[in-house]
């Protein structure tokens, strides 16, 4: 009998209601005769509660002790869904991340799921159970439980499909798919039906918020089929997976905007090696994200000099730039300037590589309009600019219709 | 190195600023060069929260998942009392009841505790943590977690201190001790400094809520002394224990009130074996409690016929009438009778072995001042009338000063 796993979000879980539309969604594809595993986040905004509670007692509450409270929202709602369906007079039973047999590293907070024992969810399955999987969580080799950081339920639910051999991952989510732009942003964004997963990954770095980078690498690694939709509505949502059938005709898949951007460049920095790596450590010891970074040089007369420029979130610039200056100092470079107020806007499409001209045509619709680019940056599937921000959500809605992404059943 | 065991209830771990408290009252007990095993309960009215969202989903939400959903409160209380214990530079670690190695039946809701393996505790104790557990919960045979039952996490400390044999466990609660009787009634009750395990056993079944009576039965038997004390103060409590030294000096220990009490009597029960028994097991069946019991046999010319009358709490009249006449009618008996807004006073006391005539003393006490009993039930420390519900306040305060019970520090 095929398995098939689905991930609820804490919104398609966060009320009696929604539980009860849960319970009754997971019975109906039991009834079509497939094994459910059933895979949830905690309701609501239940975790964040949690954390607040936490940070009152302990600013700093990191590592095991907070896995251990912040674990425990899922306990609940993977506990009320399977009271939910034995009311309705289904089989359920719910399963922790320690005993739906989730191991994981040791680290605490950001644990990297290492392999799944899945002997008592086959066992449950066998049973005629539905069986519901706290997602997010795991245990270690210390019988502790860990939590896997931003993005886990997603996470768990593939890793959970890989290891059951579960062909389809439904993802459901607030909303229903995945789009060409966020369509709160831009009133003519259209779902996708297909997305690839290189695609899918390049939008949901650059911002994305329905799927978790780190899943969709997981389910790209596994060839895990997945299948994004709404809670709220049986409509078919976007499916991402390897070569969708549209990869071929369409150039740009999907558009992105960051704002909260901020620039800082290091200028005149002496040619010799290692420069660049002893600044990005520095950076990265602090845990603040780089995101674009371009190195240019300058020849001069008697010397040769390159000038880094990269860009953070703006509220992580005051930070950066004490460090970089620092770091400048020691580096002998000649001056560090920064930049804030700005956005990135990012188009994305594996149609791209066999595509020539999408770099200029993204250039020239910018540059038509006026709007000034600072920095730009390129992956083999995604181009990103730098804007200014108060540019940035015109440069969206013009790119969106330059790449004839408006309205389009894809 | 000595071992001390800790619980803190509901109300002491109930809000930020009291999980403080209690942090920096363990932080203090180790300090003193004693290792520490602290077991709380979950925060305030969380379980109740979540019994009411549960039975929005199931009516009937008994078993595995509604001890994996309510057993999730302790869970959040341990790891925020480990983690502000780390925030005050102290070592601390929280330990689920599976963690703790406390095995029960596999048996959901009110699962026995059958051994602790104390492993896990004493590693972290030798690590230098003060190990805080979760009450209320432990693990059976199938890897389930199971909770205990209503005053679970008193006894969840009690076995703890058995399996680590500690000498003390101190019970840390809402109010500074054991009473002569609830002071919210009677207003000159005063704290009694020790009292017996039987004592405290008879006034815990009858209706005073600071320790469960399945506590007390635990460390009776384990030879743990329990000190019952305040987690506001600093004072010292009540000490339960075996032979008091006051034991010998004081013929009533304490008074207890239970009212919402109903009664039921069937008259001119054919005198055959098997009876009562019939009877008590239907009730049984039905979940009633039945508390006193008396029986009395009519001669008659030709036969003997006997009745039999009982008490039950007033919410179970309507369903204990109906099985009984149901019963009754099977019997042979003749009639069913049963009168409501009955109270239950119960003087409770070791003393009153060695001393004759306490039962007569409570008995014309009350009837000095025309208080009727309507049935007396009597154990070797305990005596128990009920009489009229408006009655009891009265009888409870004449008792009191009878006994002299007033305002005595024991």
């Amino acid at each position: 009998m095929d398995i098939m796993v689905q991930k609820f979000g804490g919104t398609s879980v966060g009320s009696p209601e929604r539980i009860q539309a849960v319970a009754e969604r997971v019975l109906k594809t039991q009834a079509q005769g497939t094994q459910v595993v059933v895979v949830v986040s905690a309701m609501g905004d239940s975790t964040d509660d949690l954390i607040v509670l936490a940070k009152k007692l302990n600013p700093t509450p990191y590592g095991r002790e907070y896995d251990a409270l912040i674990s425990t929202g899922e306990n609940i709602s993977a506990a009320l869904l399977a009271m939910t369906i034995q009311a309705k007079g289904g089989q359920a039973i719910s399963l922790t991340g320690p005993q739906a047999g989730v191991k994981t590293q040791d680290l605490h907070t950001k644990a990297k799921i290492l392999t799944v024992d899945t002997t008592r969810i086959k066992q449950e399955l066998q049973a005629g159970n539905i069986v519901i999987v706290t997602g997010f969580q795991g245990v270690n080799s210390r019988n502790d439980v860990t939590t896997i950081g931003r993005g886990g339920s997603d996470t768990s639910a593939v890793v959970l499909a890989a290891a059951l051999k579960a062909p389809v991952c439904e993802i459901y989510t607030d909303v229903d798919g995945i789009y060409t732009t966020d369509p709160r942003a831009v009133k003519s964004a259209s779902k996708l039906s297909e997305i690839s997963y290189d695609e899918m990954l390049e939008l949901a770095s650059l911002g994305a918020k329905v799927l978790h980078p780190r899943s969709v690498e997981c389910a790209k690694e596994n060839n895990i089929i997945l299948h994004v939709r709404s809670s709220f509505s049986l409509d078919e949502g976007t499916w991402v997976k390897e070569n969708p059938t549209m990869e071929s005709t369409r150039a740009v898949t999907g558009i992105t905007l960051s704002e909260e951007e901020a620039m800082i460049s290091v200028e005149g920095i002496p040619d010799q090696p290692g420069y660049a790596g002893q600044l990005f450590s520095e950076l990265a010891k602090a845990a603040i994200n780089v995101d674009m970074i371009i190195q240019s040089a300058q020849n001069h007369q008697t010397h040769s000099t390159n000038t880094i420029t990269f860009t953070v979130q703006e509220e992580d610039l005051a930070q950066a730039l004490q460090i970089t200056e620092t770091t400048a100092k020691t580096m002998g470079a000649q001056n560090v300037q920064s930049e804030k107020n700005l956005g990135k806007i990012s188009i994305v499409g594996v149609g791209m590589i066999s595509k020539p001209g999408i770099a200029a045509q993204m250039f020239k619709t910018l540059g038509d309009n006026r709007i000034n680019l600072k920095l730009i940056s390129t992956s083999e599937i995604k181009i990103s600019c730098a804007i200014d921000r108060k540019d940035a959500k015109q440069a969206l809605a013009i790119l969106h219709t330059a790449f004839q992404l408006d309205k389009v059943t894809v």
